[in-house]
């Protein structure tokens, strides 16, 4: 028989406040869940400054390690969205789509999308970010056009939905704050890499710019983010989960990143491809995946009926592009940037090309000037890598395989080290088809 | 047949420096080994301010969840060393001999310690720190003596060690810079429980202070940092791992923690304990615990035919102390201070008490003003928990089991909710053995 009561003294012998960023932090290190008030104090007082950098690193780092389940991340979100404002878009009278790409090589499937869903009738609200690393952004494709702005105010965003239909522009500070915050401190502290927090900081910032579809484009391959196509579903499913738990109709493909899209990588030859495929011509791939996108953009809010393949054809999605750039005071006759030298690789032997890898043409583009290492440097416009051929197609002795194209000529060895073992002819690769799977809630 | 080299375009993609933060977390996020080149650059640039403190939070997280091998984390602990200076105590002329305990409650035995290894002729360097959480400091004990301070110069230091034998002062901040910065950053972040940062904080701050042997006192229990022996036999091998791969003579005493030491858990009230220890009197565990260590300490410097126990008999030891005090501004025969406030808790029942709880009492003495949340908060020199009775002791009903003794009576009822579950009449715990195992090199 014992004569004392049967308490434990440690549980509450701490506790002052309701939380403590070290008791959140030790709950995930060892393999916890986090309660939603818990993750709800940890986000907010993170962006108020309460929670310490130091403190969400630590933090971050144990849900990488640790995981997140589907109620956490869906909290986690939310607690994300609630750290800023929700654009209210109900004054542009049409419904909404937006598209997400988890970011690839070559991938300027944003340009020609965008106009080519508002000309069928559904406005396209994509707020955008810049790239980093070996993957381009979409803002810093369209600002090789001569005078196009990417900062636009909320008002403006709602009257060029309304009156244009399509609008790509940088995102305001005032959606998901939390956000903007843990994706700079994610970057530095090797916390990137976590499906829970890629899931959440992507969600909270479609979900908080007002859309009321969304289409995800979730990469798979050495140029992606997801290396394997386990891993991006595993993303792509955090992902429609979390869309379908905030009342915004969700849906994700997983489409092929092993080699770069169409026939270009670099900001000046994107904006110049993507007009090609509004005239109705393009690289067959490009083509592909934004009738694909936008067939998918069309019947999450109901217009299953409309062929984007016609908008196409019929110059009206040209038409919206042109009005998109100059609504943003964009000249879409003006000649584009180009490069100062071009430096051309060609084909060693005769045969099949049997790989072009994603990951080492963005590299390559990346050093020549198109990229950037850290979010303060300038991009070039007219820099990257312009191919030849495609993975299953011929080569010839001689033929140009492909032309880097840079403003300085002392990048060249660096973008051809990177593009080392890069391609092969004649090997044993095998290319993924370009839609590989979708994801539905 | 492929036409192309076979090197991936990946590993040396992002680098431009030696090292880079992100690649170093990320290197031990993925779970490799970081090499020595690695672990001198973080801890030098993180000593520099050149790694951020999110940086370190995130790569001590990785370690905590991944671990570090003997060899990483001797190199760790050797770039901690060399964040700063050695104390060169050649000067001294006597073999030196220091104890390090990982923390415990009542844990006095540095106090009678240090003056009886100095009595038998060997000088004793203990620089030590203060107290956080509900372990008590040696520095915060001996500040309850009117005029003792804790702050030395190092050639203070080295006088003090040369002409009384002892010295108990608190590091100075030129030992393992590195240490003290990485060492607030891991409280704040969730990060303190990992072996390998424990071992090398630890063995870098006593490495560099220049003894010539360490005994180590790893504490077992619900009380100490480590609550299982498996535990403190990881963190004891690593540690005299460290210690024997920097030539320093290193032994570790696995010694019970699940109740507290001695009869007391105070500052002033753990003075009083040393004093009768140093009298030939005091508590069984403390006048056995400290011969225990003595022997060990004096052993590791060569001097194995002295016994102790004669020092602490014929007063040599008592003499050595009140030199040690005086030469640091303190009066041994000033009073010390006492609480306003005695609140007695008393057996409920007649039988053994077969359970006190070292944790329970820890926390209560600590909520009674004894110990600190924060660093930068005052103690209280009369606070703390005295008992009556160890486990295995016969209570008698309406016999004091304890006494709560503080300045602020509005502090009592926090004590004793720590104290609810914290002991037990009658029970069926059984006690560690006060000694559990010895860990030499």
């Amino acid at each position: 028989m014992s004569s004392s009561s049967a308490d434990s003294p440690g549980a509450d012998a701490f506790s002052a406040d309701a939380f403590r960023a070290v008791d959140v932090i030790t709950t995930k290190r060892d393999g916890g869940e986090l309660s939603d008030a818990a993750i709800d104090w940890v986000i907010g007082a993170y962006t108020r400054g309460g929670v310490a950098e130091e403190q969400m690193a630590a933090l971050a780092m144990a849900v990488l390690l640790r995981g997140m389940g589907a109620r956490e991340t869906a909290r986690w979100t939310r607690a994300m969205i609630d750290s800023g404002e929700r654009l209210d878009l109900s004054a542009v009278g049409r419904p909404l789509a937006d598209k997400h790409s988890t970011g690839g090589v070559g991938d300027k499937i944003t340009l020609p999308l965008a106009p080519l869903v508002a000309a069928c009738g559904v406005a396209v609200p994509q707020l955008s970010g810049r790239g980093l690393g070996h993957t381009g952004g979409t803002l810093d494709k369209l600002e090789a056009i001569p005078g196009w702005r990417a900062g636009l105010s909320t008002a403006e965003i709602v009257t060029q939905l309304r009156d244009v239909g399509a609008v790509i522009c940088s995102t305001t500070p005032t959606l998901a704050p939390a956000d903007r915050k843990l994706y700079a401190l994610r970057d530095v502290t090797g916390t990137v890499e976590a499906v829970p927090l890629i899931a959440s900081s992507i969600m909270s910032k479609k979900i908080a710019e007002g859309t009321d579809a969304l289409v995800l484009d979730v990469k798979v391959g050495s140029g992606a983010f997801m290396k394997t196509a386990e891993r991006a579903r595993e993303l792509a499913r955090a992902m429609v989960g979390i869309g379908t738990e905030h009342g915004l109709r969700t849906v994700a493909l997983l489409t092929a990143m092993d080699r770069p899209l169409g026939n270009s990588a670099g900001n000046a030859m994107e904006v110049e491809e993507a007009v090609e495929v509004l005239a109705g011509a393009g690289p067959a791939d490009v083509v592909e995946l934004t009738l694909l996108l936008a067939r998918e953009m069309l019947a999450a809010v109901g217009r299953d009926g409309v062929d984007p393949a016609d908008a196409l054809a019929d110059g009206r999605a040209m038409d919206v592009w042109r009005r998109m750039i100059s609504a943003q005071g964009g000249d879409a006759d003006a000649p584009l940037p180009t490069a100062a030298e071009v430096h051309t690789v060609v084909a060693p032997a005769n045969g099949t090309l049997t790989r072009l890898d994603a990951y080492a043409v963005g590299v390559a583009a990346w050093r020549l000037g198109a990229g950037r290492a850290r979010k303060e440097d300038p991009v070039s416009a007219a820099a990257g890598v312009r191919w030849y051929a495609r993975p299953g197609q011929q080569v010839l002795r001689g033929q140009p395989l492909l032309d880097l194209h840079t403003d300085d000529a002392g990048r060249i060895p660096g973008a051809l080290a990177a593009l080392r073992g890069g391609w092969e002819v004649d090997g044993d690769s095998t290319p993924l088809p370009l839609f590989i799977d979708r994801i539905g809630s």
